[in-house]
């Protein structure tokens, strides 16, 4: 099946929940403000991770592409001002101005599939402040999810060392959105495909699924089952064989396995959901073995993450393949990025806060990434977008300028090649699961100077020290 | 603002995300065969969450009168059939089956608001098994985020013992469908409003919000930036004061409070969003009290929930208002429930499944709720659908019959204010965040009884003993 081309086809599968709208009201009335003091000088706002959550040490890049769609539908409808306008806090002048505007901002991003750390942007938005600002929720909320699953398989996909992985995480992700996010971003890092139709349809991502227990159950017996489904799909059948005891219910499979053989078929799997999946793996591959069948595959599912498949994997499981669902799904060790979209320039002027505990760097930025000989990643440099260093990769493109796209969209299959070769570029002690050891993030010199003048600046004016 | 009817309106808010293709592949495989089978009996499935999260004793329910919104509009479009016929392993038959299927079903469920308990159906669907089974999925999906969302909002909403609370996820909930049902689940739940505009439009709940810290440092000074939002909003401004300093921000503040006093508008309220919120708060309510501003209200935010809430305020915080966001938006102490939607009954024959740790209740159920002398809930019992208890409430109320709706949608106020009925009837002790003590849920006699008869009848017939 064709991959398709992402971006457009997300946004057209929700045109009434259109962008305009997925805002805090606090962007509106700053929005309103700004026009009032005649603000619409270019603001820069980088997006970023303020600190690694839990077992985590890198990201990877997920959402710019359906973002990017987004951006380039963002139009306020009648029916939108008419709500608004409901409120009873918004002038006229400020409707009408958000009824003709649309996004004429610039973006560059880190390209989907990418591997960034903390404090480095991930993307930064340039453009007349009250756009760039209308945008912040939207932006935070696309990047953040999408970046987070994303990262969260990429781990899945790392301790199951070539075993092939399933998104099951549909029916518990938060919401049908964040099912489809989750489809695509799990599939990018590594994934070979999900269980969920929609999102087969809408990316082209290759759609698995055979039986549940409910299946077994509507039978008067499971062997019955068993068979009703091999008559439907000869050439597709994987039989859950735990409905009731796994060992009987694998000898069952052994029998319809034998059936479908005499008919030229070839049972394709069994899969295990319940119980210890070390131990019954092991014995229904010798059963299977015994019988001849070393090539049906044992398909696991059943509350598998990154913890849990390294483990039953150290302690010798038979598994071939794994579903893996709701804590992948919803990321549940980690189920929020502390990602935060920050304004850093407001018409050449560089400009931070100083809220206890929460550093941003100032000025437009670049991120520089440095390998060592054996072409591993050895550290990365933050720096000012002006900055240059031959021997570095510049790791933010552009991706739009007024308002338009200015590259061909993504192909999903080359975003999963291109993480894929960016992975093995990770160091190997940054893919521990507890992620103890981190990497090195410099601040250039120049940033640094640049971050401490403005510091001093504010401090002297706001809190009138010098 | 008059609170809309809700339903329709969010259906209609993602129509191209049509319900039919939010589905596990293995659904649709499943029902192949059992249309081959020639089996359309009637199935009964019961969704219900098989054991307490982190932290949790009690469930709220929500989510069904958006899910009944899907269930009324269930179609296969001609480009699904085209996708699913790309797959390659349907045959026409069955693909000319979905597309003249809707669904026919039966709903029984809990009224939104509703308190509940492990084990108990919150929903119950009986359908001809192919409808049934198709709807897994998308039932499960959306009960489980509404339902896991407002359990969270709830324990806020009882730790803030009275103060206001605003719904502030938006940007880092798992979606923009996550940050819809957020909005609501939170606000029939207790919360006041949500900075969400698209779920003010989409549902009538209020918003609110006034400025980020971006607005500021696009000023020149946090005064500045003070006195230009004050001229736009005379009457609605809460001002963010810990850009740079928070005691420096709130005398801008004072400044600004007595500007406006000039011009006959008040100040409404300041904003933390960050440091020591105890001691922080202490002190600015001095500043504001000591220059005659008692009537200024303080907001406060930044990573709230129930436990940084109840701590704060233990503490002895001066803080009149949270804004609650993240954490509560995507229920990260428990970012998802072990919700499951499992066939209790086909063709009159009442069935479970055996796999380990996972006990199923066979059979259509009822939940009869029992309350002691005061009024407080005493103990639930499970039971069979048929059973009468007459001292008892029973929860679970037909809401839909033959694939339509029985029941006019609920009013979300509506929804608000039995959620807040019935909270006052839940004992003290299992309103602690802990949530130590758990309430006793009985099984009925009959239950019971049936549930043994069939155990035994499949040990019998599947593991040949007896």
């Amino acid at each position: 099946m064709p991959l398709t081309k992402i971006g457009r086809e997300k946004m057209e599968c929700i045109p009434e929940c259109r962008p305009e709208l997925v805002t805090d009201l606090y962007q509106l009335t700053m929005a309103a403000s700004y026009l009032e003091q005649n603000m619409s000088a270019p603001a820069t706002f980088s997006l970023f991770i303020r600190a690694y959550p839990s077992n985590r040490n890198f990201f990877v890049a997920a959402g710019v592409e359906e973002l990017l769609g987004f951006l380039e539908n963002f139009r306020f409808q009648k029916e939108d001002l008419d709500y608004l306008d409901t409120l009873g806090i918004f002038k006229p002048e400020f409707l009408d101005y958000l009824g003709n505007m649309k996004f004429t901002g610039q973006v560059r991003a880190m390209p989907e599939g990418t591997i960034f750390f903390k404090d480095e942007p991930v993307l930064e938005v340039t453009a007349p402040i009250i756009e760039a600002q209308l945008v912040e929720t939207l932006v935070i909320n696309m990047i953040n999810l999408s970046t987070m699953v994303a990262t969260k398989a990429a781990r899945c996909v790392n301790a199951a060392r070539g075993r092939r992985l399933v998104d099951f995480a549909l029916r518990r992700t938060q919401g049908i959105d964040a099912g489809l996010k989750v489809a695509r971003s799990s599939f990018l890092a590594g994934f070979i495909g999900t269980s969920n139709v929609l999102a087969g349809k809408i990316y082209g991502i290759p759609v698995f699924g055979t039986m549940a227990h409910s299946y077994i159950t509507s039978f008067p017996s499971e062997i019955e089952a068993f068979r009703a489904f091999a008559e439907t799909f000869p050439q597709n059948t994987v039989l859950l064989v735990d409905t009731f005891d796994p060992i009987a219910g694998t000898k069952h499979a052994v029998k319809v396995a034998k059936e479908l053989a005499e008919k030229g078929n070839q049972l394709r799997g069994v899969r295990l959901d319940s119980g210890d999946l070390v131990e019954l793996s092991i014995k229904v591959r010798e059963i299977l073995d015994e019988n001849g069948l070393r090539d049906v595959q044992i398909f696991a599912s059943g509350g598998f993450d990154e913890f849990k498949i390294a483990d039953v994997l150290n302690r010798g499981a038979k598994i071939d393949a794994f579903g893996v669902g709701t804590k992948m799904g919803v990321s549940a060790d980690a189920p929020y990025f502390d990602m935060a979209y920050k304004l850093v320039q407001y018409d050449g002027r560089p400009v931070m806060k100083l809220s206890t505990g929460k550093v941003t760097y100032v000025g437009a930025k670049q991120v520089f990434r440095f390998f060592d000989p054996d072409g591993f990643i050895d550290h990365d440099t933050l720096g000012l977008k002006g900055e240059n260093y031959p021997s570095a990769q510049t790791l933010l493109q552009t991706f739009m300028v007024s308002g338009k796209r200015v590259r061909e969209p993504d192909d999903l299959q080359a975003v999963k090649m291109r993480f894929e070769k960016e992975f093995k570029r990770l160091p190997q002690q940054l893919k521990t699961l507890d992620a103890e050891k981190k990497l090195r993030v410099e601040i250039s010199e120049e940033l640094e100077k640049l971050q401490q003048e403005v510091k001093q600046q504010i401090i002297e004016k706001e809190l009138g020290e010098g």
